[in-house]
């Protein structure tokens, strides 16, 4: 807003506001354009954007050229953008340094409204009556892509690999999550989502969130040396259960009163509020009864799928999921360290041979869910079983959590980020793979002509 | 994620994490409900919503229930909030409010978001052939609206309150701002953006804004002790001409290259990214030459208001401002401490009186712009005053900058807040009355009934 004399202050409040500003926006422009060139890229390729996003992270982020670095990472910004973000400003790289570290938060949340969103127009397209029709079959692929990899993994680490117990349990629950957010987005885009592939691998990753809270809180009550207590388990089951349950009566309840409150609304952007409204309602109430906040936004949209003005709601959501799911992938990218991959570096290879192990469990555990379940019904059990293979930010997360608590060596921490990035990249190529074969080709081909 | 045993840690990654997310999503709740609230009353009275806006910000804000607090106010979360969110996140209410200071800048983030697109709409729907056309008209209106006030304001402080040079001509210059963000959503809403006078206006409040940062800094380079140098001023003079002068250029030639891009573009959302794109690109070209951010996203608009996309670009950003333009202005009145009008306590009355001569000369001063210009055509002089008074952020970012810099005493302090918030809720109001004896009228009427 204005230049400071340079003798007032060593870093005035215009100089910060402006540094802030410039990372601010310059990051949005840096995730955009790169996350738009690879994504382009992708299409042409015929595979899904998201990997573009997720490699366009990758590019930009702590594998690559340093722009885009979350602080949990310990990276540093690259000495480009620090000198000219500085320059601008006015200050030492150093100091945009730390700004960067402490702006980074807000970009944090603007991926994490993207996520929230994405969740919640999944749930708006999901068909809550089909669901309901494969729940039986989402559970069973549920808790066998929880089950396998589990057992599979804590077993092969403990007694092939010779890791203690407790690691090895934590890096087998690691194995269970399935990020829904990555398989949303690429069943969506492949026009898959309302399918009975699509249906029951969401019910199933919904279920395998709810599935994945409870093993993290009593591997981590483990962990944690307190002894194993069976009351906050159940306590947290409990609200799982009455969750799922309540949003599945609302959806049958809520839906008409929604649509009458809404009639009534004269201010211009009615929709849109009304909806964000019930999707920060069910956010706030999955948190508060100790489940995801992201579970509620998915809850929120399944609640208003039996809404008059769906068609409205989705418009207004849709430009909020193109920019900030957008900015929710290319971080996820940005944090992953791809240097653990170096074979030639000796102090990756122990990693290496693990994560191999843990690779080839953590797909065979979640593809095998494919033929889990009994249906009458023809359904393409591998694309389910694909489907369910991508552990994304679940797993990150998982990863972040097992880090702090410092229960991983160097060696399992590379492993299961490995894991965690192979099953990520990989579910998107294979399902691309698989996916054209099928009788939705020519649905595919119309879609791509159109666009 | 996962409930911790209490007695791993005083406040565990994971309380921390329930904390966040609930006050995160909370706070998005309360300001979504109180300002939908208030503002379908504002409909229903005939009032701009932006108005119910400002309203439900200063009911759950430091002046009402402490619900949202910005942490420059000082203010502290109501013991009901910390209290709920504590409890739920087993912390103390104490951690809590840490927590809320420490996350609140993801909000303003979200604030920022929400009037970069709505400047960048406002942008977008302006006629540039008529704003250009009106160019001449709109300088004198922007000339005479910061010259006035400030010479009004300074003089009349100095000579008749006997208040120090310096203070005197930094209340006199935070007198000088029009809210474009008022503005253009006042004029947005009445449908008289594209109207001559709307255009006027607008086109007045960016050279003010302009103009404002140009007083700011000579302002503060006097106060700040140094001698005046002309540098600086000269340097900041010419970027803005340059930056207007590039933006017009490029809305003439730029918008055909835009279109040729998104034609090329493939992969979903590709309008909303790519305007997006030129949007972060604008407000980083604004800031890295020294001015506003803001005002980049208002050249963004413009640019793009030729492109032959401009009806999917307006469908997309129409979303981002009716959630994060109201989280901008809910976040205006959640930090006016309407304390100070309260004439029963002594402290207050100094300042009264001297607010209430700042008001008459802000109100007079903007208002005469109306009457400053020459036009062949015959316009609504008074709407052009009345859409050039409303300080709103602009002049809450004076004071602000005058409160750090301890240039003000408390009771002028406290009068500069009150001439912002009275030009602030008295525009739209006197904007709103002085507009339906209009010819618009049946226009208006027509909009009412079909909403």
């Amino acid at each position: 807003m204005l230049a400071l004399p340079p003798q007032l202050l060593e870093i005035s409040p215009h100089q910060l506001e402006v540094a802030e500003t410039l990372l601010q926006v310059g990051r949005f422009l840096v995730i955009f354009i790169a996350a738009r060139a690879i994504a382009e890229v992708m299409v042409r390729l015929q595979l899904p954007t998201i990997l573009g996003e997720l490699v366009a992270g990758v590019l930009i982020g702590v594998s690559g050229l340093h722009l885009i670095v979350p602080p949990e990472t310990q990276a540093q910004l690259s000495a480009a953008a620090a000198g000219l973000v500085g320059a601008l400003a006015e200050i030492t790289p150093d100091a945009v340094r730390e700004i960067n570290v402490e702006t980074f938060p807000s970009l944090q949340t603007v991926s994490q409204l993207g996520l929230f969103a994405l969740l919640f127009l999944t749930g708006l397209e999901s068909e809550l009556d089909e669901l309901v029709a494969v729940g039986v079959q989402a559970s069973t692929v549920a808790v066998t892509g929880v089950l396998l990899p589990f057992a599979l993994g804590t077993a092969g680490l403990y007694y092939m690999f010779d890791v203690p117990l407790i690691p090895a349990v934590f890096a087998g629950a690691a194995m269970t999550a399935t990020s829904i957010g990555i398989t949303a987005s690429v069943f969506g885009e492949l026009r898959w989502l309302k399918r009975r592939e699509g249906q029951i691998v969401i019910g199933a990753a919904v279920l395998d969130d709810i599935l994945g809270i409870v093993i993290l809180a009593v591997v981590v009550a483990v962990v944690g040396g307190g002894a194993f207590s069976i009351g906050p388990v159940l306590k947290l089951c409990l609200a799982a259960v009455a969750f799922v349950g309540v949003a599945l009566f609302l959806s049958r309840k809520a839906a008409p009163a929604f649509d009458w409150v809404v009639d009534r609304l004269k201010a211009p952007g009615d929709v849109a509020v009304a909806s964000f409204v019930v999707l920060t309602l069910c956010c706030f109430a999955a948190q508060a009864i100790g489940l995801e906040a992201a579970l509620g936004a998915f809850a929120a949209g399944l609640i208003l799928s039996a809404s008059k003005h769906t068609h409205d709601i989705d418009a207004a959501v849709k430009p909020l999921v193109a920019l900030f799911a957008t900015v929710f992938f290319v971080l996820i990218g940005t944090s992953m360290d791809l240097s653990v991959l170096n074979p030639f570096d000796p102090a990756n290879r122990e990693g290496l041979i693990v994560a191999a192990f843990l690779l080839v469990v953590a797909i065979a555990g979640k593809v095998a869910t494919g033929w889990s379940y009994l249906s009458k019904e023809p359904t393409n059990r591998l694309v389910v079983g694909l489907g369910m293979m991508p552990r994304g930010e679940v797993g990150l997360i998982f990863l972040g959590l097992g880090s702090q608590a410092g229960i991983l060596t160097p060696a399992l921490e590379a492993a299961i980020l490995l894991m965690v990035i192979g099953t990520t990249f990989l579910a998107p190529i294979l399902l691309r793979l698989v996916i054209p074969s099928e009788p939705g080709e020519s649905e595919l081909k119309a879609l791509e002509q159109s666009s």
